[in-house]
């Protein structure tokens, strides 16, 4: 019986080019600050570029500098199926958030050449540009204009604080990437298939070294400006005070107790401004954002009209300006490749459970043009966007070798 | 029939002066910025002395650089009355917080003497060193030292931002003063009587020009101190959270309900600070002061028994620290000379009312060694420590007018 590609994942191969794909913008404390279309993002890029050619993969860009590097299958009339991720970082990111997912494709697809086998379909190992949306806000360009989401003189135009435009950015790539053919946006692959650190704590506290991903959750994020008058601590009377602060932590109050049900809405106020911040003015401005995510969009529309409702019945006699800057519905990755991803690492022996992504991903995108999933393995105490980031070497290669076997699994793929 | 003093009082002349000493620190928003013991502050001190030396005072000095000017009285062996307060003001300060106090007492001595009458007891014009605390904090170094509240060597070790000490400033001020006469702190004046302009509403609102203040509001104020734990907003579940913000504002909730009654309660939360106040991470601190006042110290005990419970009972999983860094005690003027205040006010057709102080003054330190009161005037929508600070002309010659005549009986005093 001929092995699975699974059984040549080299996960020593894998976990050495980790180490030394985090050496581009590695920072002092052993985390990584790799900024999209940034120099040492180029430099990583490289790498990547030259670890595939040593193994007969092509390299292909487009007009975003989302980079593809193809194991030609036997039908290379047919669409591919892509596996990856991003290589950009958070300014205090990690090892892992983003590169884990390329590198195991890279392994992935060197482990089904080292089976022996050619598939049908071409597979693919993608880099999408600027995922993290910290240098060029917000993020997910490289995919969004992959799939169309948002059109390229939109996605191009967007600028980094410096007045630098990802337009200017990727002709700097692309004039580095001369022998990188480039090829047009918009053509639908046969699936697309993202590994990725969970970002969260549940597969760790479970022990599960696979985590199925079962959908993204929806989100709204807000900003809210209240707008008082400030006073003198000392002889304002309360009554005919208007004080933005206390408007402002009465609508939190509320809004936490409305967003109590069910018991795993995420709802958090992780930013707050006061002016003029002083102990004895009475507060005449307080900012704060509202971050709500559920996998339930009705859910999440239901505390959306909750949070509307209590701003306005909060402010008292100041202003409230309520501003929605994101959303994005809840989703659900398609049967198929959710069943794909199961039953390889059932094959395998690797426990698995089905989870929700609380963060967003490149994957959101492709799931509207092509069967999509994810395939989450642990990372240390949940934690991410930090120098901290960690997830096993053990999880690592498990992650590898499922995504070995889905990929050669999907590139037998009919439609 | 003799004419009071008051009938002496120039308006013309005391306005400009207010307008010639506020150039001294003048901001170009035509606020002034004059910190104690500054240069700026010595050449303004330097147009007291050359003003008063004008019409017969003479100028004496102490181990702080508290500023007299004095009237000699027909019995100068007896403790003069002192009227006065000071000259240095905030960063972004007005024209008439502390100055007022200092010129309408220069004008009702300069009245006196119009009005061709000595005194028995000698009248001392006095401007208090660092009363605003903004460069040297706490404030009111010059009243607590010539009260003795403090320890001189205490309060000349305080340093400013850059580590200058008051010594080292006092030393500057009192070698250009050469020509001053140094006396020893800790004389009992036979009286004090500090014009201000209220810095609140109530005046202005009802139309009156003479508060006669009743005492000073207790105080304390706080700082408070949640520390919860980091984490991430899309995938920490709430009921595991340490949300630092969510406690602090469950805190500043229970703490603004408790303090509804009775409705005269000032309490005020001014400033709050957030970490790492990032949208999407659970907040792991939240810093935020309190500000609380009232006149009667039972509700001030009161509510300071139901802050600290109320810290305890909210603070959830996350720890709380909570420092009292102020507590001063309600005070009440002595009956004598609000009295005394009362009757000029009413001998003058001007009218009056009793007031509360809810800002801390010099009159406090003086109340305990002393007979003290003092006299408010309106200032304009009850603004101040602004550029905006105003006070109308009117209301300026009559606080001068009241308190010409409210010094000259106070120098008839006996014991």
């Amino acid at each position: 019986m001929q092995r699975e590609p699974s059984s040549f994942v080299s996960a020593e191969r894998l976990w050495d080019r980790l180490v030394h794909l985090a050496q581009f913008g590695a920072r002092d404390d052993g985390g990584v600050d790799r900024p999209a279309l940034s120099d040492v993002e180029a430099q990583a890029r490289g790498q990547l570029v030259a670890w595939s050619r040593a193994f007969g993969l092509r390299p292909f860009t487009d007009a975003l500098a989302n980079l593809f590097l193809r194991l030609e299958g036997s039908k290379p009339e047919l669409a591919p199926v892509l596996i990856g991720s991003h290589i950009d970082s958070q300014p205090t990111g990690g090892k892992f958030d983003g590169a884990f997912g390329v590198l195991a494709a890279l392994e992935a697809v060197e482990a089904i050449i080292a089976s022996g086998r050619q598939p049908e379909r071409s597979i693919e190992v993608v880099a999408w540009t600027n995922e993290e949306g910290s240098r060029f806000a917000p993020g997910m360009s490289g995919s969004e204009g992959f799939t169309g989401a948002k059109p390229l003189d939109v996605l191009l135009g967007v600028t980094d604080a410096s007045g630098c435009s990802i337009g200017e950015a990727v002709s700097q790539i692309l004039a580095r990437d001369v022998d990188i053919p480039q090829r047009p946006l918009g053509w639908i692959p046969a699936a697309f298939v993202e590994p990725h650190i969970e970002q969260g704590p549940v597969l760790e506290r479970r022990g599960i070294p696979i985590g199925v991903v079962s959908g993204i959750q929806g989100t709204r994020r807000y900003r809210v400006r209240v707008t008082g008058e400030a006073a003198h601590a000392g002889t304002a009377l309360r009554a005919e005070r208007r004080d933005a602060l206390m408007a402002a932590v009465r609508m939190i109050h509320a809004i936490d107790h409305a967003a109590l049900e069910p018991n795993d809405v995420m709802l958090t106020v992780g930013l707050m401004q006061i002016k003029p911040n002083a102990p004895s003015v009475v507060p005449e401005e307080a900012f704060f954002s509202i971050d709500l995510r559920h996998t339930d969009d009705g859910v999440v529309d239901r505390i959306d009209a909750e949070i509307r409702r209590i701003v306005e019945a909060e402010r008292g006699t100041c202003e409230v300006d309520i501003r929605q800057i994101a959303h994005a519905p809840s989703l659900t990755f398609c049967r198929e490749i959710r069943s794909v991803i199961t039953d390889a690492a059932s094959a395998l022996a690797i426990p698995s459970m089905d989870i929700y992504s609380a963060a967003g991903h490149d994957a959101r995108q492709l799931h509207y043009v092509c069967p999509t999933g994810m395939i989450f393995i642990p990372c240390r105490d949940g934690i991410s966007h930090n120098p901290a980031e960690w997830a096993e070497p053990d999880h690592v290669a498990a992650g590898a070798r499922a995504l070995a076997d889905v990929a050669w699994n999907l590139s037998k793929r009919k439609e």
